[in-house]
């Protein structure tokens, strides 16, 4: 466990980007993803892969100067190219573009294809939210997860994401898989030497287990809540694959392995203004449901209830003030990426252990 | 368990509406939503129900007369005051309305307040679906629910929906409570003698209990899949409660058990029109998805994977052609119901056992 300050940290994520060739402004928007991740304590999405990234920036799987645009658009919906660009970009770029147009019409959906992995689905739902947008973000990606009945994996873990302003209170925001756990879990607990509870895999016979290693090329995770898992992974993927152009489960490149060739992972992103649909009452009535929620009786040990996201925002708000506590799985990451671009880390993270 | 053509079941239950001052067609709209509802197999959502809405009809609770309209709109949402009529009468109204929006715009959001319970959220999400738009429905309702560390219930069962065309295929439909499960199967359960499963309920100290006489005044349902379920949930009270404007938390009323006071429930509505954005690509896009779906290797025993909504699919074919086979809950429901408005009973069900 090493703690960096924010601004550090983002300087090194831009200094490595920007070292593979991609702008200043995407530098930036692409680090404002990873480190307000890390910053949530969600160590799994952040800047631990960062290194995969640049990777495949070198290997040609991601184009440093791809520009996003929209090939295709109406009042309220947008078709995005995200031109093989780091996901994040098309992704920011996407949510900008339905939160503009929601701006205008009270709702907006911008799909996107020839994207990548975009990190953590809940970014670009607080990105809506701390803007006074409603915002929902998902993605499909390669299937790695079972149905009810089958015998290997059937979606991606086809995450979902949804983020509202808080009133007086942080935003809410939930970021979910649709499989019991996203696959980085299992990777880090293989790494950490830590065996995988029951109810996480089954093997490719459809029978439970628990031996990690079988991850993914010969056990699937199985979809939280069996099938209402399912049902949103396939939600999830019409939204985010069929309507957006991009590829589709097993058409949806292995972006952690071959680097070489664009994932086209495909995402949608919705907007909406809820100060044109409910006024000024909005943030009143938003107070009004949280008070009420935190008012609520608890266990003992417990103070109050928390609300969606509210967790990671008090992590964000210690991190802004004292560091970005990052776990050893990250560090090790973050100075293999450094060694690699012969780039200085920055220094709290380089100190020996 | 007795059969019942699906014309005979829908003549009973506008009858029965009639009776009670509804007009023909908005008698003829909820019967389409509750006999819908049974032949997919849902009878915890069907016409079981008819008696209750009949009971808040006659004591005030619902307004026979009501007229929903658009109070409040914009080139993409509207908000509806659905005036005190049946829930299934404002509901598919303002699907209706977000539908049409989405046919000009791309997408539309309709919220709904001064309703009611609105029955299984699926047949809105079908409603869009079998006309070429992708639907999602949802509605907040009385705690029923805890949350992480909570005492007692924080949230509703809260239920979401989600259907898309099908291309050549039936549509996908998910139809989910944000609970383990929905409280009427709790009833269900209870009714039939059987035992409550472990993972349903908590006691009000947040101890899991099987007890399913403790459910609701002593006991909460679990939300599904601990944070996610809870998350998921305040998604729904935001987008269908704070939004709309309609009671929120515990101020929604006990539909069923407070017959006088109108409940005043909130739902949100979103149409999407994947023509509009994908072209004449997306149901060519859909068949391809759900070709792939299907064709995944299955366990021994299952002839190939089911599609969400695909089982409830089939149950309704099967239904229209047969009837629509319905427990012995819901026939002695209508039996009372019947009675109740001195109405003669449909002969298929009126028979002796």
């Amino acid at each position: 466990m090493k703690t960096i300050p924010v601004a550090e940290l983002t300087r090194f994520v831009i200094q490595v980007l920007e070292h593979y060739g991609v702008s200043a402004e995407d530098a930036k928007t692409t680090a404002d993803v990873l480190v307000t991740t890390d910053s949530w304590g969600i160590g799994t999405h952040g800047t631990k892969l960062l290194g995969l990234y640049a990777k495949r920036l070198k290997a040609g799987g991601l184009k440093a100067k791809g520009r996003p645009k929209v090939s295709r658009e109406g009042p309220s919906w947008a078709v995005v190219d995200a031109d093989k660009a780091i996901g994040m970009v098309g992704s920011v770029f996407a949510m900008k573009t339905a939160m503009s147009k929601a701006g205008r019409t009270g709702i907006a959906i911008v799909t996107v294809h020839n994207s990548c992995h975009f990190g953590a689905a809940g970014y670009y739902a607080y990105l809506a939210a701390r803007q006074g947008m409603i915002g929902l973000a998902m993605a499909n990606d390669t299937p790695t997860v079972a149905a009810p009945g089958s015998k290997g994996p059937v979606f991606g873990t086809n995450p979902i994401a949804f983020g509202a302003p808080g009133g007086s209170h942080a935003p809410v925001v939930l970021d979910m898989a649709t499989a019991v756990v996203a696959g980085g879990k299992i990777t880090q607990a293989l790494a950490a030497g830590q065996p995988i509870p029951e109810g996480w895999i089954v093997d490719f016979e459809g029978r439970p287990t628990t031996d990690g290693k079988l991850f993914a090329h010969s056990a699937s995770l199985l979809p939280v809540a069996g099938y209402k898992g399912y049902g949103m992974a396939a939600m999830i993927e019409i939204l985010s694959g069929v309507l957006s152009g991009s590829a589709m489960r097993g058409e949806v490149g292995l972006w952690g392995h071959d680097l070489v060739n664009p994932s086209d992972h495909g995402h949608a992103f919705i907007a909406i203004d809820p100060h044109m649909i409910a006024g000024r009452a909005f943030s009143r009535r938003m107070d009004e449901m949280i008070d009420g929620v935190k008012a609520s009786p608890v266990v003992e040990g417990m103070e109050s209830l928390f609300m969606p996201g509210e967790i990671e925002h008090n992590k964000r708000v210690a991190a802004l003030q004292g560091g970005i506590p990052l776990g050893d799985d990250v560090v090790e990451s973050l100075r293999a990426t450094a060694a690699e671009a012969s780039l200085v880390l920055a220094s709290s993270l380089a100190a020996s252990d």
